[in-house]
């Protein structure tokens, strides 16, 4: 078939240089443009400054960055936009407004109840709200929206739990990669040999969309913190659940838990959306970050601390399973089955 | 008045360079010895390979460490132990049966009831336990135990709460810094750019030694990770209080608490217990883990989440509070207040 | 006597605290004021981001920072500056013109022939240019320059070399710390498990600095790199000799090294500006950044590596013996020695 | 055609276990056995303790490691050694009497005249130094050696320029990666906010060893540090050469290299042995470590400081090109062309 053509908003950024690279030998679709603010407009990706491990595909390295304008967009199948949430909230509604399916990084609208926020294997049902919110805003377009990256990876697990033995109160503390805060978020004085415990805003958001992906008004407590690790959220989470279980059913209900993305075989989908390993000491950031091309979370230390005490810890790639590769699932799961 | 005499076992390891480096100006102790493994004897510490900060004081930095040997530690009034468990369960009865006084950093015996585990603001009336001990054992000295370091820093915090709201439940997830596991403990390949969310034996010794500390059998549940950090444990804990609570009122108990270390005086004794933090994003270990020359623990981040659910940071230098200086700050208690 | 009042521009980045925390309990020198950029006006030091491991002094904690207006800065015995260069060369030939003597770490006008750019133990006299400037530009007061804190770290070695046995060619390769680029400079994401072998700018000031502060053409070539270090310059040098020479020698030699700061026993002077180590793998910045209050570079691997080549690694407190601390040993030299 | 059987010693390491990640898919070999020391034998690879990032490949996942023992490796074609030289120099002659071909990462006899020290775009004839070493020690088999990995980073670059511009003399700084030093090797505490400038050994090898290589007897000064980077070693190197030249036609030079790997079209060797980056910041360790598949140095910052005065930076894996790929390679070449 022919490619469907995607356009990057922001793709400057550390979450927009994943959009580049894991859409730059995606089989479904092709980018066309890519924008960013001012600054880099005119340059290409390499000399806007690339910071990641591998360096810009060449066929996009030469691709010139566009100043963000609505009016200069092609016609395209997909807009990803990795903008801050300020920029979001004025440019994304515009797009929509003027017919374009926007999948987004942005934390603004997630909450409306008339918008998709989708992990694609836990709640693909959601994007059907795309109609409500077209009937309502009078659009002919739509904004999607991907979790926040801590949310994300937490929710995977949770679904399985919920789903098997129900959840009545969660407490979660969070190990939080660099990268999260975007390029220049943590200076490296401020974390070299040390951590912070507080990230702007986070906390709220995994209580908050948490309830909205899952469906559920749970009792859930979080703090956020920030490590000196490069990429890879760590979460430990306490889960009360609602019926008594066995810990090595949980490890085996969560290594089975697939969703409709490993079903439709969609391009990005991981084989396992949840890696489950049984050595002690795992999962650890660098060594299990890129598990499923970092489309999957890894689960370890699966205990039971008491009846209907459950621990577990989770890791996920916060800018690829946590950001650009949800997204990416995301618009796959809609191209697939159009609502 | 005449310096009390002081031996230290176990000197060349992390924790007891600290005892050498806090020790080396006390008003009260002097330094008559130390001891090591075969490895270390007839060096000095600098030959031996000295990891701190601050080069060893230079009345001590000549001094040639000596291999233990029972028999031949002189006659003191304190035998310091940084010796491994296993070494310990060894040399540290016998030191007492021969009437030393042994006040240890090392985990065995911890449990044992005639054995007190004592952070001196919080406990002192535990030190009591050494006549149970000299009378059951038939011992003329003492084994006297500091707490694992992880549980002192989290139990100074713990005390005031329980003593105004009463405690029904504790979450505590731990991000411990790399000397914990003392110098060779952690590899550099192992840590870089990672964290490892388990360390061996350390979530029961929480569990339980908090229990026997603040004598009440809570509903305790920790998670223990190691971060890249080189000192200073962090530690985020959630609180189910007995009764409700106002933050303030938390944070205000907490900066008032004291003990009888700072009744006393006692020379190793910090002004404040416990240092609050009301910036955002304190504490940090970097930042933070010196407060009361590293005698304090610093909290931060202290919420009400809901109705009786306290949430809290709290941050302690592992081997000054947590080891090292609540050793020397026991000892102190002990020769003021003699059995 | 009546201490001297000082005045700190730049005061809230990371050398700007420095300057306070080395001037809080100065016994000659007063902090009367405090200025930096809009952005942290009516705030104090712990508003504005305290980034140090020590808090703020008690008695300067409170100090409202200005807002910098050259009219508003009042009479002083000395300003120091901490600015940008940029806006330096505004500020500071304004404040020479209106009588203010400004101590300045500013990189703008060192390399200007009647500008003081003072190592005080290297070259004391070249204070003297002060009079040729006021001469020159119509000052009543003045500008006196720091080097560049390579500069200054690498030149105190170098100096006893050079009067002992002459040097004719310098290749030196430095791994500096991350605080040198300042608070913000180098995102954690860019160096995290990385280093960077370039500083802008700074291999051009190590050249030609050291050829003005030595007064010698040498032939000197420097490559400067950054390093996830946090403070602490490390710089490894070749020095071919003029005349061969015997490693114990030159190590007596940097050991003996002494200044006119020591002679007139200043309180900011070391007691030795360069201490040598003789433990093969020293120095390290962990452990060495602090000799001398941060004030003495310390030295060691002096090899002879051949007939008049001469290797060393030398290392220095970038913010302290590189900046903010070798201003005010300047400023010391000045009151103590008026021009 | 039918696999060459290959045998791994030293498994276990980080060097042995790059040559099983290398070695998985090799298209001409097959790994038939693994060998350790004795705590090792009986485990899987994961047992033992995978330290990479990727898991260790399926198909090898289950293989059990033997404990090494010259009697029980069966016949294979090549035999990779990762062994510690004090292992090595006992049992790689063995092998070699009894026609075992071993190509070996340990240090031992590299200095031997009779031994190749290969890095195959360099000086693949030396292989035919084989012929003699069978002779004079009346060995049916043979041991090859691969250089020390900084020494390897070193000399690609060199070639080129000697070839074209003779070269007198060399001074050189590297900035060495942790797992150089093995798994263990360097404490994370040793090296948290830190260097090390010194590394054991490493000085002389990078003297000696580039003499041999290269087949000149230099001038060259090396100064050998650790710093806190996982992978990739980086070295500034001032280089006197002969003749004149352009930076230009240098960075030409170092980019048109080719080597016999290269016309042979081996299968690990990178399509260009030494990449050029324009960009000023570079190369870095994590951005550029992985080259050509971490088998191509990168170079940048190549300048003409004087006349006959060439700077650059060279960075490359040290574990991949530095180690097991190069010997990898140096197998290539030995099937390819034999003796």
């Amino acid at each position: 078939m022919d490619r469907l053509k995607v356009y990057i908003l922001g793709a400057t950024g550390l979450v927009g240089q994943r959009y580049v690279q894991l859409l730059a030998k995606h089989p479904w679709f092709e980018i066309v443009g890519l924008a960013a603010s001012e600054k880099s407009a005119g340059k290409t990706l390499a000399q806007a400054g690339w910071a990641l491990e591998e360096p810009p595909p060449p066929d996009l390295a030469e691709l010139k960055i566009e100043k963000l304008e609505v009016d200069r967009i092609p016609k395209v199948d997909f807009v990803f936009s990795a903008l801050p949430s300020e920029a979001a909230a004025k440019v994304e509604p515009e797009l929509a407004a003027r017919g374009f399916t926007v999948v987004s990084n942005a934390s603004n609208m997630r909450m409306d109840p008339d918008v998709p926020l989708v992990v694609p294997e836990i709640n693909p049902e959601d994007l059907s709200l795309v109609r409500q919110q077209r009937a309502g805003r009078g659009w002919r377009g739509a904004v999607v929206k991907k979790p926040n990256c801590t949310t994300t990876i937490l929710n995977l697990p949770l679904k399985p739990v919920l789903d098997e033995w129900g959840i009545e109160r969660i407490h979660v503390v969070t190990m939080q990669a660099l990268s999260g805060a975007g390029f220049a978020g943590v200076p490296s004085v401020a974390i070299t040999d040390n951590l912070i415990p507080y990230i702007r805003g986070e906390e709220d958001k995994v209580v908050a969309e948490t309830r909205k992906i899952l469906k559920k008004d749970f009792e859930i407590y979080a703090t956020t913190t920030r490590v000196p690790v490069l990429d890879g959220h760590t979460e430990v989470a306490y889960v009360d659940t609602a019926r008594d279980f066995d810990a090595g059913a949980v490890a085996d209900a969560l290594a089975r838990f697939r969703g409709l993305p490993q079903e439709l075989k969609l391009p990005t989908a991981p084989e396992r959306p949840i890696e489950v390993r049984s050595h002690i000491d795992r999962p650890q950031p660098r060594l299990d970050r890129w598990a499923g091309r970092g489309m999957a979370v890894v689960v370890g230390r699966i205990r039971r601390l008491g009846p209907r005490k459950l621990a577990f810890v989770v890791l996920g790639h916060n800018t690829v399973r946590g950001a650009a590769g949800n997204s990416i699932l995301t618009a796959e799961l809609m191209a697939k089955t159009p609502a």
